[in-house]
């Protein structure tokens, strides 16, 4: 088995994946929960979620990835997991030296190029994906040609206004549709990046 | 049978319509032609295209809407259909009252409200649905609360750049997932606006 890297999104149909007010500790905005709604009630116990039919299917997926690299501002916006996100290696990309807060063990911050940061987390996630986080670091993965598949929850609402997928790319990229799962209130598409 | 108005779409992943240089004669701008890959070849003989599986029912329905309302931009750019959109009523809504080149029998330049012109159509069409054409005129559609359901067929490219579905709705639209149907490549996506 190949190990991917591999985007999870919730996305509204008009291509948004937060709310305009998103911020620390409130990655979707306030009232962007919406974009969750698929994913059911948050518990404390892992794991955190447990969506029912093929929307468990998807979030199984996410939880047996094999490690996680992360942008940091959606790092800090999601509260830094406490640590921890399902026990794997977390790479946190940045460009800012400054950064102290490491949390042990899981957590890691990388300043290196995306090709090598996708090359350490690959290593760390032996045969199982790797999850890509984070709208910010899927444009640069995209642009750097380092994301190999988008698996995205199309979510049935217009927000009208937000933080986009990948606004205005710059550059086309070509997809493979490779699989649809339908829930009855969100429609899961999945996608491999052709080269 | 209650007649609906439809918003029939291709739209990339990334929420692209067409990509930025589309202009009169070319709807989908020069390269945006990815967005019909889904429809085949299309033909001089009606109907103009004849796709495989899924992606001919969705087509049917499309062509047997009972009539078309379309934003003048739209009506320029797709060479005014020739005069003749599967043999139904035309209504081009535009608020410039110097449009001359009406042509008969079927197109009609309207500048009344869009609640008028909805009601207009739908009773032009009968039993049938009625087909709304065009990004702008969906938008206006959207925000005055006359569009019942969008039929989007989602295309696997990121295009990264070119004119939006809704850019910045400024407000929320809560929609209900009605259907999904899979073909090869593309996704039919369609759902019911709810208010």
């Amino acid at each position: 088995m190949t190990s991917h890297s591999v985007l999870h999104m919730s996305m509204s149909l008009d291509g948004y994946v937060a709310v305009p007010d998103d911020g620390p500790g409130m990655g979707l905005g306030v009232d962007g929960g919406v974009l969750h709604d698929w994913l059911g009630p948050s518990t404390a116990e892992r794991p955190w979620f447990d969506p029912p039919g093929v929307s468990g299917q998807v979030f199984a997926e996410l939880m047996t990835t094999g490690a996680v690299v992360v942008g940091r501002k959606t790092f800090e916006y999601a509260g830094q997991w406490d640590g921890d996100h399902h026990g794997v290696p977390i790479f946190v990309a940045t460009r800012d030296a400054a950064v102290h807060d490491v949390r042990p063990p899981y957590v890691h911050v990388v300043d290196d190029d995306l090709a090598t940061l996708k090359a350490w987390a690959k290593e760390a996630a032996g045969d199982a994906d790797v999850l890509v986080h984070g709208a910010d670091l899927a444009r640069a993965c995209l642009e750097a040609g380092v994301l190999d598949d988008l698996e995205l929850a199309v979510v049935p609402v217009l927000l009208g206004g937000g933080r986009r997928l990948v606004d205005a790319l710059g550059t086309r990229v070509a997809l493979e549709q490779t699989r649809v799962l339908v829930a009855p209130a969100v429609t899961h598409l999945r996608y491999r990046v052709v080269r």
